[in-house]
């Protein structure tokens, strides 16, 4: 059983609150449970300099966590004066990832950044960032079109949302909170497009190496997850 | 005219929601207008190396801003490797304020730290902080107390709170917002207890200095401000 | 009574030796009783990037303690890596209050710079830093002036200098000593024009918050000590 | 077809040279093809603070590549000051998918730690490395049982190995060296064990989203290469 | 000729004036020419971590130049956020040229730090730093014995001086000042004691390198120097 | 006796290996007993900007140590996120002993950044990075001129090389090791060039202040060494 008593195939409550960010171009709030991110789309007619001139956009993400967003509270990175390794680690998942749907000859020379603050952390905050970020950013691409600035047609290939699965007391689960994910053996994160093809896989083995019948489980999992972020997704921008 | 419409002598809408950090042990939700900050309270039972059994306690605040809190992105502090002047200068300004009303040896040997994280940004950040900073910490010292883990009975000697005030186009006005902040050629920040007395004042002539009779009107406006608010706290702390 | 014997509404000995540093545009060696600053102006025809091309000139501050200026030695912050938050506070203070009285357009596209090096401190050294920064200000625009790089007649609209008083024992005094300072449960620094103007008022409640009949007495003294190091600075200039 | 001139499922010449650190408790100088990576293992009998004291032992790796492995020179990091995300998220890599083939237990209060420094960059530094760094474990647990400091029978639970795939021009490959991986629109890498279970898959789509299926056909190719390692890492550590 | 117009064994004129800094335990203001020196000795009774319970003491030293030291402005290192090469090289220079003359056993656990501030550089600022440390020192060292504070009766072995000697325009030449210095093609630093032994010796070809009889024509020199500088060491400890 | 066996004047085992970075323009492993250090020259067409437009090349260096090649583990600088004093004191004497043999306009607008990572360290690691630097060196001049991209026929005007010398148990010997060097109480770096002229020579006093005697005896030692390794150096050229 659950800590939550979810079913195993079962999410958590997702909610996604579109424009939270008055002065942003593009925002939402999304909660997982509770998880909850605050995230904008900033978009600006700058590109960084090894970019400039090439016809191509570009997309990146910030991750940060408020410092009480955690049980104990957690030091502030501006204070300590970096970025943790896990946070760097986040935030190239969540602009490679978004990347992946973007084609940047339609986009043209613009840049659109993700800011993905966690408010809240209760297991899943990279996959509940990618999910909402997905939607800032079609709010952000929306703006350019709105403007004329963009260059093509379909600037966004496909949706994308994110999940993560893990194999916890030995049954394969969806959407790991905390306590699982504590717990888990085996961990992994999808992130998908609407259209079920994967942009990223990322599994870890806890403690007990897991074999390739579990990784198609959680799979199979992932798909289901994606499929329901999905719907989500496309009723908040409607 | 001010730019909001508002008279001279009134301040933006304000409201106060506690509790909106499930993990934390006091928080505060503050909005003055379009300004906007997440507070934190957070108890700890040990203290700075330096404050170890000396019987007293310990309050201190950490100040962020949301990269899109305002009109254009600020760079995010935790990629810069470092927190700016000012950043710096306003969380010393809300620690050293909410000292002021702590009995440290009531408090016994506990750190609470405020952290005040600024989601938008419309002028008057450090003192919506500070006012919000005082019902976050007001939950911290309930939760202190229910758990027997106070040393004396007053810790909070008064309460606390603050506003801004200036002279724009000439006219002494109460609680800038981001236009007429930029205008300004005189601007103050008013911190003070419930009982109405000053606990800091900063006045800064930005362009042309002022005179005594302007400060006097100035103190006069944010004497009316702090009762305002200070009822606010009190019915959201009731 | 005051420990250095002082009356009330007694400043320390204050001198103001001009041209010590043989290099730079301006400079003054300025001592409050035991605090001696060592203030440089250097004059730069480059100005900070997001200022070029505006017709306008700059004035901007830094400022240092030497390692044993203080009867404990304080960390080098070169050493250390960063500047603290307190010296950040204290040179964009100085800064600040400078400006106040410059005409930036008279000024023209020229950068000053004044260093501020704290070689022994016993209290004071921000308002100290003020009213010697002023005085290597004042020939460093001589020198501006000498050679035609001005762009208008009055580049200085008014004198500047600053004290700083608080209430000792019950008693408002002038000109705070470090032993007064450590102790003086009101301090308040006064930055002022040679007409009795206030560029800059920062009043802090160490302990107990202050009325504003006590602020007003504070005032009264910060007058009489500013017309004092208004007549010293004039004869230093002369 | 490949650069290289390989077949879609030939991995490059790789060669494991022990004992190339005569001051370490372990080392391995690993190529994959024209990826040359020197790896030491470092014993040390002190742990870091928040592991004390719990009986268990820790094993973490640190990554980094010297200046002029890659055809560019790439910008030092220690001159840098800072680590790149790139090489924390490596780095984390490493010891994470060591630490799951560890018996900390076992191991008893010890620290080993693995420094993977890249002397030659052709694509597949990380995989390298942990392939290496497996071999230098070895020679530490051996180092460590020799001198009766471990606590169990069983410090490695298994063996370990990594190798990349990728879809390049439509075709899946195996172990990708830098031309293909410059290119390739799916590059995923695994860790395994000698017995075949993951321990850590990482896929990503650089361009096109790729499917299950096409996630299947690295998996095999993935299982194929880890065969021919662990082949290999018995031979050199027999 | 030499652009001051001295002769070729001509040193500039010297000055050490103790008991600059009233806190410290030891201080001398030293000027070499144009080049004047703040130095500070600051005793303290505890030790580094590493060098604690070993009976030792320690005597260690920082160099920092204030910004308008030199004809232009040089920015400051605390602002920059760290020491530059020069500096940290000069500093352990200082340091560890006066640890060759003090008795750690004799000093016992204390530690003396010698602060060398450069108010003005006009070429051998570190030469003048440690003949002015030297003098600071020995004031710390009495400090210590007149409190019984030492473990032995001979804490300083010998004096110590520098001096820079260099070939300018061809021709040996003592104490070069930033003339000389930036144009000669061979520069060397020595450091002595006051019997004439040699603690430091660094001799560097700007451009052309020297021969072994040009370096013998500059220690001559050197040593002429030396003992011009014991000498007055000797008076101004007198 | 010295606790390798060797004689007094005896070198250690030198080697110079070419070419063994593919990469880079120039490199070299160069191992002096049990000293190996890993080079590599590579050239750039681009100057740093304040060397722009000046007719002129330039030749520079950085140092670095892989963390296991000292008997105890050294922190990864990059990690620790600055480079040491040590560290910094060494590239600087690297690069400004390289330039003492280089014509500058012959070289013409290119670059040249000489990297030494010691792989492993036993004493003398930067004299051996010189004296293998300067065969990196050599190769990246030649890859130069096979291209036509220097401006004049000499662009090296001598060979150069390093050994150092010290007083171990009272007699002067060549080449010190890590045990020697430990225990010697003076410690002297010789950088000379082919033709027996001195570039650099630093010698410093561990414990006992040396005589003018001692250094002649350590210069003829070091005379004697670099003669032997300039013959090597040819040797590796040819």
């Amino acid at each position: 059983m659950r800590p939550s008593g979810r079913q195993a195939d079962e999410m958590r409550a997702v909610s996604l609150e579109r424009g939270v960010a008055p002065k942003a171009e593009g925002s939402c709030l999304v909660t997982f449970g509770g998880t909850k991110v605050y995230v904008t789309a900033t978009v600006e007619t700058t590109l960084p300099s090894w970019r400039r001139n090439s016809g191509l956009g570009w997309v990146t993400a910030e991750y940060g966590m408020l410092p009480r967003a955690t049980d104990q509270r957690t030091r502030r990175e501006a204070a300590a004066g970096k970025q943790s390794g896990r946070t760097q680690e986040i935030q190239r998942l969540i602009g490679r990832s978004l990347r992946a749907v973007v084609d940047m000859q339609a986009l043209g020379e613009n840049q659109i950044t993700l800011d993905c603050d966690v408010l809240e952390a209760d297991g899943g905050t990279r996959t509940a960032s990618i999910t909402g970020a997905y939607v800032a950013l079609v709010d952000a691409v929306r703006w350019l079109e709105a403007r004329g600035l963009t260059k093509g047609p379909h600037v966004l290939r496909d949706s994308l949302a994110a999940v993560s699965c893990g194999i916890y007391r030995g049954v394969p689960v969806l959407d790991l909170d905390y306590l699982e994910d504590s717990e888990a053996h085996t961990d992994a994160n999808f992130v998908m497009t609407g259209e079920g093809r994967f942009v990223e896989i990322q599994g870890t083995a806890e403690q007990v190496p897991f074999s390739r019948a579990e990784l198609d489980s959680l799979m199979g999992l992932a798909e289901k997850g994606i499929n329901a972020l999905t719907v989500l997704q496309k009723a908040a921008l409607a």
